[in-house]
């Protein structure tokens, strides 16, 4: 048996990939036990539950396992970064079982400076999934840590981390935006507006138009339900803003989403908005990202011959 | 027995201000019960608490009293407004006592649109005390939600309303940002790097910045304790970026503060960053604008030989 155990651990979230020898993505498992909310018995306690009934394969973990609240801190590394220097910066950790995980390192932008943990995976995956946009290409990758990142020659070489999921969240949870508690009307004109709204703010930008959320709907023209939305559609809307204003996207760049379907709709939406038309967001990147890398650090080989069904 | 009984009656506090005949300030008191904060017994309660031992005197008051949760809701009022408009459109809600309670409206500028509630009050007031300030000034009035005010003529004509308050005490208390725990280490060195950050964001803008509180921690240059002043700094610095970007403060109009020491001080701080000296902050502008819309409305007359003592 041949092939590979792949880790997407984050904040909130595992999700375990098996490839099997042939590169093929063969299963996947997801656990709500990211590394704030393990279970009982902790990392090995987690790998274990999440890979029951897998066999013993090599195994590479992405994300916020690796951060300094992790199971092993890795330290950043440095722009520019591209799949053979992440893979030769991996480290390991031995679980419970006597067996290592791997563990890939995040990046650090030091212009920013700035850091991600498991984008720079998510991105060699997009780069290894569609090979053409390797020689320079800008990905969004969005969540509640938003990345902006450029790719030239086949390496990450800046990205900008804007805070969009975690504001949308916290100002709807814990600020006068959110105190109607009226349910979200999922009002896809509102989400519009709010993304209008961004854009047309000019250099003052989209921090001064917060407060628009609450004066409209006293104002009776947006209504209380739909406030969630309008928020959503400004705070999106000002990474398009801000991106453009920062160079961050460029009209000649090619622009691609990496993430999952539903929020990158809205990224879509967004970018109509701003005159961007982008492709449909790359899937399971995480995944094909750590395939990648560990082709490169030979912990695996690929067997084109073997069966499927291994 | 003349004067006026003036209240300054907000979301999370209260003061009562009793002014003699002559417009003199004679006494202040101050209750923590905003109308989110009311005692038992309501605003009657309070409002009998609060001017106990004062004489029955004509009573004004500003502020959230008169919003939609308030005692009674008093409509906005369109810009421009000076303060003869304000007083013309004074409303009164029975008190338990038998007596009014007269209240000042709110403004509503129609092209945010955007509203305020106790501000146009300090507004008037920031003017009777200075009168050489009403042909043409900016204002800055700092809080929760600070405001960003422009006065000609006399009366209001623009404002913008900057969430900042708000969104440092969330940011602080619910996000990642806040999540080190740390005492707050009241670093000015750290309060001035967040407004430069703010500042040098350019068209961008500092809301593309505000990882950076996280990653320069991270990046081991921001002690942990320091981050929340870091915020502070990009916040406020946020307001004069925006402000000087949207022309609600120009170089070329004077640029006042309004409101108490310590938060103004911060407010001074950051605009000297931004090459704007302030002068020393207005105070006591709600007071003196509730006794010059209550003269306007002919509520109070001014008896310039009343004694003091009365």
């Amino acid at each position: 048996m041949t092939g590979l155990i792949a880790l997407d651990w984050g904040s909130s979230s595992l999700r375990a990939f098996r490839f099997d020898g042939s590169g093929r993505l063969a299963e996947t498992h997801s656990r709500p036990w990211g590394i704030r909310h393990l279970p009982a018995g902790g990392y090995d306690a987690a790998l274990a539950d999440v890979t029951a009934g897998w066999p013993a394969l090599p195994r590479l973990a992405c994300g916020m396992v690796g951060s300094r609240n992790g199971w092993r801190e890795m330290p950043y590394l440095d722009l520019p970064a591209d799949a053979a220097r992440l893979a030769g910066a991996l480290g390991a950790v031995r679980a419970g079982d006597g067996l290592d995980v791997h563990l890939v390192p995040g990046l650090r932008d030091p212009h920013g400076p700035d850091v991600m943990r498991g984008e720079e995976t998510q991105l060699i995956g997009a780069l290894a999934l569609h090979p053409s946009l390797a020689e320079t290409g800008s990905f969004i990758l969005p969540g509640t840590h938003s990345k902006w990142a450029v790719v030239q020659g086949g390496a990450v070489t800046g990205f900008r981390t804007l805070m969009t999921g975690e504001l949308f969240a916290v100002l709807r949870q814990h600020s006068m935006l959110g105190a109607s508690g009226a349910e979200t009307a999922n009002d896809a004109e509102a989400f519009a507006r709010g993304v209008a709204a961004a854009r047309d703010s000019g250099a003052a930008g989209a921090l001064s138009r917060l407060f628009s959320a609450r004066a409209l709907m006293l104002d009776g023209t947006l209504a209380a339900g739909s406030v969630p939305d309008y928020l959503s559609g400004l705070l999106i809307g000002e990474e398009f803003r801000a991106a453009l204003a920062d160079g961050l996207a460029r009209c000649d760049t090619p622009l691609h989403l990496v993430g999952d379907d539903a929020l990158c709709e809205h990224y879509r939406r967004a970018a109509a908005l701003f005159g961007i038309e982008l492709p449909p967001p790359i899937a399971d990147a995480a995944a094909h990202g750590l395939w990648q890398l560990a082709l490169e650090a030979d912990l695996v080989q690929r067997h084109p011959e073997e069966s499927p069904a291994c």
